[in-house]
């Protein structure tokens, strides 16, 4: 599943990563992740003989969802129906579940409105309208030198969105495309009350587990339900997706809209070799060792393996797609064939503006010491980071405490005012914290510092004091208070001396790292990313100049629109791999593998093997350009009717982060006509079935 | 399961290894590792009212049996019946299967002799005699530099064995103890014609798998039966242990017999924190690693899952083996207790000898300083080992072309002459090499430099050519004729030059990396071990000073003799762990879980349910002082009658490596009446059991 973002990806780390967002140029085949109001109409028209109208695009646009905790998903019916993937619903799930009701195992119905389940801290946004502040954003920063100049745009985006969202009521980000490129001001009608509806059987959404992870053919109905209610009702949307009953065929011109989530197709090439050399590595290391840590902690108990589920799927799913990632960028050809790229294109620059030719160097040589300064902190910065609900609410505090006090743009930026309800939402959320996880998780991260950094440094020693990792840990963790949600809406209303009077152990944990973990950010603002804001801004200018204005920005978790044929592929082998999978399918792989876990049989499907017609499309293969955060992208016909609901990519395709890979690289979603049939005879949800089929 | 030897220990890294073994001093409860020649009267009498005579301890020593794979076990009957762990057995059955006969998933019984397995590559070896050399060695290192001094010793002791060999046909090994405090000579009589007899499924062996693994109540029938043969039939042994019917109570003095592997006692409080913050650290990523990509290679097909397994075994024992040193090291009182120890002996030591005090001082420095060089080639050197048994015959191979015309005292050490029959047996054994997997190995061994060390090295940029890691891996596996034994023979017989006119790609591939490799193995040698050498033969001198005589060396997987009583514990929070358990307790922890993997029923023993006596003690726990490599031993009573078989420790013990753990560690056994009980009534194996209990 790679197309939820990797569970690492707070907020925060996204708005960071997102920054160095640069124009991708040479456009291939069914390459791009297109911003709607820059649609690739020319090569529409030209390969498809296809062009879309600007009501088309409003309502495929009004019609998408973001999902806050990752996802994209659709309104698929007039009473406010949003279907997503069932991996994106995972978090949801096991937030409500209880050692007696495994939602996320068991899967969820509602036979009546009346049990559908409130859902806590999920936002579900509608993109209403884009404005362009470039001017206005750039204005602030003219003549600055880099740090300086990325404190001026930061202020200045805080102040962009603090009035829009005065003015219109509508939640609302300045998103930094092309970076330095454009700005643009991105407005939602962002929704709070989301009720789950339906929900199938992990084991129906995620069969073939790990296993089958990013691969194809493939056998899940990886489908999840909700509703967004408004004022205690069902929402009428203005804008929701019709329903193919007929479906899509291979050959089929399909489109995908979703919210991608990072890619980094124009990195310089000294950028993907600290991708190859530094990020990935380092990334895999954590991942591998987490998943042994989250393994041994699920192998005690059946409550445990329930406990650390939802977290053990986000660390394999990101290990496998990041190992994909390297074995790409491993492969010398990537890095020549974005040598190549990167060569002409200073090669045609330096024709069109000889002038203009040291300013480029000069910034691929900013990039290259802004990453040798980065190379030093990025271990340090790695380790420094502390996963778990109860670590990061009391970071949370603690932070509100130190950053309330000052203006909006100067603060850091997830605490900026506009983004201060959803930190709240997230804080005050009454979702389930278990104790012995926490203790877990905080334990593993003590050690890895020690591990990493040496027991005897001089922070590591300050941090564990006279104990060893796991004693720190299970002190921070029984004796904190912050369990429990109105304890930490109490807090959070407190001042800083008033929160710090409380001596809350966890909150004195994240006090004890926090000073780190700030100046390792500062140096990363002041020194890396601010560093590449400026010399990606000039090098964008370039790409401009060369290639023109058809390209699309590097991928910003913000609405997009792809597009491709439903087409199978042959293997390096010779297989051919057809393009469709059916549930009939599923029933021959789980006998294949004896049953056995991760291929046993989801309960409804063993129970209704006889009702269900086992010739119906299940899953697909097509090629348009997806990455982590496309997870529940509707994937609609010329006629915006919904044939698929994406959810993975195949391995050929794992490299797609740093350029659009065309050969057997391959988006997977489930079929429409296998929600409808499971649906209704699977699950007996005919309910959902006449809603989502009416017209 | 800690009493196998990690697999990544070869012979070679062994023999290293195991040369810094130096005395340990305080001895306290059961604590020791005792040599036979040296067996600890005084406690045994004083403690127990037991004094073990000269024939008890002779017929002790003669039953005892040590495993070439890492392992230890004992002649059970007057035919050569020999027992030890299913998971010492587990690479033989891994061996011997095949896609349809899988014996380490299924387990094996000969029902008559005939149907005996011969196993290849198995030497089983029984300590016949030892001689003390220390003044010989000693005299040939007299006033050298360390390193000269270290190649002196070499020499002699590989003359010392090659004399031995010559003399008495018994194979000789010179093994040095007390590092410079005595070096023995150890003459065994080796047998190569060794045949399965019985093994149970690896679910009964291993039943709970890694969740259960180091846990106790514990519920493991964790045993397995070879014959020796000689001339084609059974041995007629001069010793063999008598079985005990009525089996062990709590509260009983037990003794174990067996060949623990490596402890780490006496290093000085500088090498422990190497352990802790550099050799554990980085062993353990290797093991987070490596299982990562093994569960995602065996989650490729059954068949795939039935290759990985052995390996895959071994590596989360490792892990869950190194997690729990590390904790140990990581709690600042395993340091403290070390250094008040080393502080008591140099204060004691200085009062005895204050002319010494220099000398002993800087021994301590010389440690420190070789440790800082060791930490600067540590990852280095790991990462430029691979694994798979296709690349370690090519690096054989092309190691014997270099050595063989040097004499054997120069030779890198696994090469000496008294050492080269094993390698040939290992060379020519006819196991199975399955393509992909070794593929697997040597992609992911190859991408871990990269990842490590960066794709630009220098070395990896020759190594790996203008190929990603995995292309490379596959061209080197596909192409080479090493798989057929046949060929590997051929090839042993060419000089170094006839060898490489083959061009053999997996040879090449060792060829590339081999300089490096030996390299670093060079200024471990001479920079680092060597020095050690000379500084623990001080420091060891004045622990004997201090300490007197009545001290065990460290551990050097050589024959010792444990004790202790039989005894259950209280957990932590309170909880009673009883010494027992019984066979009934694994039909209820299968229950607990849903017979969901690993807690799924073996076979038989959900077929024979309603046969076996479920009260049946089936593990116990007790006190003595074991450590990996006493996999198998037996343990026995006053009389030397079988009572049980050492299979584990429980978590508290892990970091008995570092000190004995008294308060709660314990070593774990299967009762011997389990063995019985499950051999007569759940696999109908009255042939065997007839003879076990035949007096």
């Amino acid at each position: 599943m790679n197309h939820r973002l990797p569970p690492v990806i707070t907020l925060a780390a996204l708005a960071i990563l997102a920054a160095v967002s640069v124009p991708v140029r040479t456009v291939d085949a069914d390459e791009g992740m297109w911003l709607l109001n820059h649609p690739p109409r020319e090569i529409l028209i030209e390969k498809y003989g296809f062009d879309p109208s600007d009501e088309w695009l409003e309502h495929m646009q009004k019609s998408a969802v973001r999902f806050s905790n990752g996802g994209s998903g659709s309104i698929v019916s007039a009473a406010g129906l949003v279907m997503t993937n069932h991996h994106i619903a995972a978090d949801v799930l096991y937030n409500l579940s209880t050692p007696d009701r495994d939602l996320l195992k068991e899967g969820f119905y509602a036979p009546t409105p009346a049990d559908e389940i409130p859902v806590p801290d999920l936002k579900l946004d509608l993109l209403w309208q884009i404005e362009d502040v470039t001017q206005r954003v750039k204005a602030a920063a003219q003549g600055k030198e880099p740090a300086r100049a990325e404190a001026a745009r930061r202020a200045e985006m805080a102040a962009i969105e603090s009035e829009s969202q005065e003015q219109t009521g509508l939640h609302s980000e300045v998103v930094t495309l092309y970076h330095g490129g454009a700005y643009h001001l991105y407005r939602y009608k962002r929704y709070t009350d989301v009720r789950l509806v339906f929900a199938p059987e992990e084991q129906a959404g995620f069969f073939g587990g790990d296993n089958d992870n990013f691969e194809f053919p493939r056998y899940c109905l990886d489908v999840s339900l909700f509703r967004i209610y408004k004022d205690g009702k069902p929402l009428k949307p203005e804008h929701y997706l019709q329903w193919s009953t007929e479906g899509a065929s291979e050959g089929d011109l399909t489109f995908v809209f979703g919210h991608p989530g990072r890619t980094q197709r124009l990195y310089t090439v000294d950028h993907l070799r600290f991708l190859r050399d530094v990020h990935l590595p380092q990334r895999l290391r954590w991942a591998w060792r987490l998943q042994a840590k989250l393994e041994a902690f699920s192998g005690r108990s059946p409550e445990n393996e329930r406990i650390a589920r939802d977290l053990l799927f986000g660390v394999s799913n990101a290990r496998k797609a990041w190992t994909g990632q390297l074995e790409s960028l491993m492969n010398p050809r990537t890095i020549a064939i974005k040598s190549r790229a990167q060569g002409r294109m200073t090669g045609q620059y330096t024709r069109i503006n000889p002038a203009g030719w040291a300013d480029v160097e000069n910034a691929f040589a900013d990039i290259r010491d802004s990453l040798e300064t980065y190379r030093k902190i990025y271990t340090r910065q790695q380790v420094f980071k502390v996963r778990g609900k109860l670590f990061e609410h009391a970071l949370t505090l603690l932070r509100l405490g130190d950053e309330l006090p000052k203006p909006s743009g100067e603060r850091l930026r997830e605490y900026r005012d506009s983004n201060l309800d959803a930190v709240r939402q997230t804080l005050f959320a009454d979702t389930p914290i278990y104790p012995d996880f926490e203790a877990e998780l905080v334990a593993s991260a003590l050690s890895r510092m020690a591990e990493v950094l040496g027991r005897d440094d001089i922070i590591v020693r300050s941090v564990l004091r006279n104990q060893s990792p796991r004693e720190r840990a299970e002190e921070a963790v029984r004796a904190s208070a912050l369990f429990d949600a109105k304890m930490r809406r109490r807090y959070a209303a407190l001042d800083r001396e008033g929160l710090l009077e409380h001596r809350d152990s966890m909150i004195e944990l994240a006090r004890a790292l926090d000073p780190e973990m700030r100046r390792l950010r500062a140096v990363y603002e002041d020194e890396v990313e601010s560093v590449q804001h400026d010399a990606y801004n000039t090098i964008a200018a370039a790409w401009f100049a060369v290639d023109g204005e058809n390209v699309y920005p590097d991928a910003t978790f913000t609405l997009r629109m792809g597009f491709g044929t439903i087409a199978g592929y042959t293997e390096p082998n010779g297989n051919e791999v057809p393009a469709f999978t059916t549930i009939g399918g599923m029933y021959r792989r789980s006998a294949l593998w004896n049953s056995e876990k991760p291929f046993d049989l989801p309960r409804h499907w063993a129970e209704h093997e006889n009702d269900v017609d086992k010739d119906t499309p299940l899953d697909f293969v097509y090629n348009a350009d997806t990455i982590g955060g496309n997870s529940g992208s509707p994937v609609v016909d010329r006629e915006g009717k919904v044939v698929g609901l994406n959810f993975d990519s195949n391995l050929y395709k794992l490299g797609n982060n740093v350029r659009y890979i065309k050969n057997r690289g391959r988006a997977i979603a489930v079929d429409a006509r296998a929600i409808i049939e499971a649906l209704r005879n699977i699950y007996g949800a005919d309910r959902v079935v006449s809603e989502l089929l009416s017209e």
